[in-house]
């Protein structure tokens, strides 16, 4: 759990790391490539590649490996697996070639924007039997673990409703809203992925309801900025999701299961405890605001599952099917605010 | 805000007291009738009636006052307001005599569960010009008010969602839901009270979800015992509601408000402030279960405002308006899970 | 628990009430008449007495029952027990002649200033076998009682160390302090109580520090106004306590034991459960400011032990060892803030 | 503010780095390898010794770096500080000897036991006019950096009343007990170095209680295993803090301030944000329990101040006189504890 239990623990395990091939080191692709180098048991960074040959220069010699080229990346006898964290047009290709080259696979979310590109990304992996996941590291927060432990473990009962809170601390440029797919598949994409992991069933119908209220170009650039969402899931339990592009306190993240034996929460972590009395009441307990504040350790958790599943095999914890399913669900919300009616996830590809 | 605060301080205003008549001493005119006669500054109970003689008698000799019929209570000099009490089916009957009457009345919610009744009530009370209030008290509880005051007063900036939970600690009788209207008119009529009074914006559209998780026999009785409703207001705020008949832990019951400057909350007050750690975590705070220990504060100040209203006129905090609206979006709200799409409260009576 | 649960369930017991006399009608005195009056089940006030003949006059009114003489009102058959509400110095006399006439008990704190007094007070009500209860409310305060009962259960394993805080909202006019007996004996004796209340052991040592931070006119009334006491338990138990006559947040009354097997706390209770966040943080969750916002409920089950004490006899839940004790604390901790040095309780009377 | 913040932001100060050398590479030394190696920015590791040569090299081969003798390491030209992460008896001969080859000194904390020891130290440090900072961490956690804030700034007034709580997870082991110096000035210490951060203001004198209550061993080895002491300090404000060595619900760490203007406040941490609530009550928020979830940040900080001294220049944040109080105060809450009495400051060396 501890974030500083590694560092005096230690090493444990005897076999050799998993060397990890970094496509793309942007932002995320960055804090992949530390984390994997410096932190993670078991694997370690042998290369890495982006489109920017400055930018792969910079990182690579950051952390003592060569940049190289995709091509040279793949075809490396170096490198095991790759982490495709590159803009997300480029997800499918990246994922079909390094399923072709026999190279383990982290995607980034999401897999694709269109439905039958993931299919053909799925059809690569499938094909090559190459293990792979997708990168919904939500599921590897402690405490929205704990509620999906609490469902599935029947502490609760059994589901009756889920809500999920996403709520970013600020709303992203506009330009970047215009390529993101729209807050269905770029933002509630993670909550639609939270909604089948805590219930374990799937989407059946989806009803979404949207509004521009934060920054008027976001709805020129087409999309909204604040959106509610109702899903009817197969086994009968319904969800409500709502998102907003801007929360000025901080990052704002909850999830709540109800069922027929309590409920189960996950809460927004304060930053630090300390807070104030004073004659003006309580204050204090601050949100996180930069999303490694609260998401850092699922990442963490994110790449041991990941270590295990190249190491050991199994089950992916994030499987195709997990890639898959949220983007229907993000494109029948999608359909359903324009059309001003619950859509059928059957009516979506 | 103290329940203590009146026994101490007293008497203040020189004033005669609000003569009170009871309609019905069920469960809760038996309440009101003990707050009016005992811990209501400025009111007092004169007499009670009921359908149930006996009732009315046992009632009446512990407070010391009159069993009357109900003709003989409406004709009396000794009564200045009644407290419609009975149940729903006479709330509008008695209105209008009670407005023909030249009483002020505070009628207990639902006004009726027929659009055209409460018209036929309204009518009657704006031809009389009789002080007229409905019984939504969850807007004088001291929490939830705290939320409409922040967003009334612009604490939180623009409103642009709201989150309404309300769980009962245990389902009603079967053959009470059958009578009842449904889920919607007989339990969730609060929340929509609440989202029109926190907002301060009507409702224009519907969409609402129900299904049977609890008991098979209130579905057997035509009803639903879990729904989710998104509501849509005219001002552009996105309303979600979940209700449940049981939730095992207490009565649940919360309200959040989100907007472009923050959000407000009204959370669960606990039992009491003892609580434990143990090397199985931390337990305790318990929720109120009974509805009068988590709402008796706000009857308090529900029957403040209503003495208020009387005797110094202006307009009534729950307003004949208050009192029809929510049964328009309980029928919409019935329509839509029926129909399986949104529906517009224009579509409505 | 619900202080509304008695508003709709009622009467269940068929024995005819305790019929109370009220011996003081000042602010506490008040409060417990129209609490007995109105509220409590199996209880009624039948008399009223005060040294202010007018006071006296208004309350009875108020209640329609008699004034009386202190004389009359123990000599009438129509009282079966007193509850002493009058000054502190008062306390015993009238125990006495209270016990002298045959009538059941509720002596206010402290029973005197004066151990040997007390001892009077003791030796007039063992003679006289009449049941005897000490207005040490806050044993009945629903969390400070569910931190006893973690205690006593086991839940948190054998007792190390114990904290109390208590801190009122504003000090005492100067006036009061300087006929009050002093921090320790005036405010900290409820501390002492439940001190030995949670524990269930006797104190055997004191140390006390005193200051003068908020008022120099309680310092020239020669006390003083900021207290912090460590007292040694005849099991080993360490408790401390610390006072304020000034929180300006409100009225905070905390305690927590912490054991072997675990911690048991007792919080504030929140003044309602509305809060927000904003930019600026989290704000909100008032604590109560009145002592009886916060204790009412501690009153109304104090008064249910005393009905069940003298119906049906047993242990008084605060007896007279529980009158003397603290008063004996009191008088070390004051010993030992003015000599600098712990003064073991066997130095005192 | 998060630990993830250093990943993606990075470079920032073109300066050459601090280049460690670290005396010592146990449990707390191998920590602070690794934390200054790869995430303190502006600190890089270049060298360490260990009397044990085998874990030096274990460490140093981790690290990439040499493993040195301590006396190739204080004469290294590669190394421009060092941290003395050594057992407490070796502290002050290392701080000479690194003082007098002109390195900057972080040493662990105690200095020492022996006061004259710590003189020594100092002076060798001051003569040297070397960057000197000692290691306590607790200073640079955020919440309770909060709390000193708050005071600082005069956001409660003037501080009246201070308490701090430390309890560890669990006991160790008695022969560790043995050599630790007792409760005092192995743990208290902490504390004690708090009660002078957080007040700003020096302790005249201590009244201390211990008893043994987890384990007899410990009392076998002539220390206590739980402890109360109640401070006074220079300006009137009264510090009580408790200890233990065995909370069984994990690592609890808080610190209250209280004052005129109100009080401020550093609570536990939660592990995650996860809880339940079932018919049971509510369950969860469980604390941490290895130090390093709980001071992980604080030590990041504390090298960030440190990496700071030594670049900038200025006052140290925890300077020889910080280094030296606590040590005094330890040894006045001991001789306190034995004869029974308050020792006062002036009395200790």
């Amino acid at each position: 759990m501890s974030s500083g239990a590694g560092f005096v623990t230690g090493e444990g395990d005897s076999r050799p790391p998993v060397r990890m091939g970094i496509l793309g080191v942007g932002r995320i692709g960055r804090l992949h490539a530390q984390l994997l180098h410096r932190e993670v048991p078991g694997a370690t960074v042998t290369a890495v590649a982006d489109l920017v040959p400055d930018t792969a220069e910079r990182v690579a010699a950051g952390l003592g490996v060569p940049a190289l080229g995709i091509d040279d990346l793949l075809a490396s006898d170096d490198v095991d697996a790759v982490a495709i964290c590159t803009s997300t047009p480029t997800h499918v290709d990246l994922t079909v070639r390094a399923a072709e080259a026999g190279k383990a696979i982290m995607c980034e979310k999401p897999v694709s924007l269109d439905l039958g590109e993931v299919d053909r990304a799925i059809a690569a992996v499938e094909s090559a039997g190459v293990p792979f996941m997708v990168g919904f590291n939500r599921r590897f927060d402690p405490g929205h673990a704990s509620v999906r432990q609490a469902v599935e473990s029947g502490a609760i009962g059994e589901l009756h409703t889920l809500r999920i809170t996403s709520r970013d601390p600020a709303p992203p440029p506009p330009e970047y809203v215009a390529a993101s797919g729209g807050i269905f598949l770029d933002m509630m994409i993670h909550d639609f992925d939270m909604a089948r992991f805590i219930t374990g069933s799937e989407v059946v119908e989806v009803y979404a309801r949207g509004a521009v209220r934060i920054d008027p170009r976001i709805g020129e650039a087409g999309d909204v900025d604040t959106a509610v969402v109702l899903l009817t899931h197969e086994d009968g339990t319904l969800t409500t999701i709502d998102n907003s592009r801007q929360a000025v306190y901080g990052y704002d993240q909850r999830i709540e299961a109800f069922g027929s034996g309590g409920l189960a929460a996950s809460d927004n972590p304060s930053r630090h405890g300390g807070w104030r009395m004073t004659a003006d009441g309580r204050e204090g307990e601050p949100l996180p605001w930069f999303f490694l504040e609260r998401y850092l350790s699922s990442y963490r958790h994110e790449w041991a599952a990941f270590v295990a599943l190249v190491r050991d095999g199994g089950q992916s914890p994030v499987d195709t099917v997990d890639g898959r399913a949220p983007v229907a669900i993000g494109m029948a919300a999608t359909r359903s605010m324009r059309e001003g009616r619950p859509v059928a996830i059957s009516e979506i590809g």
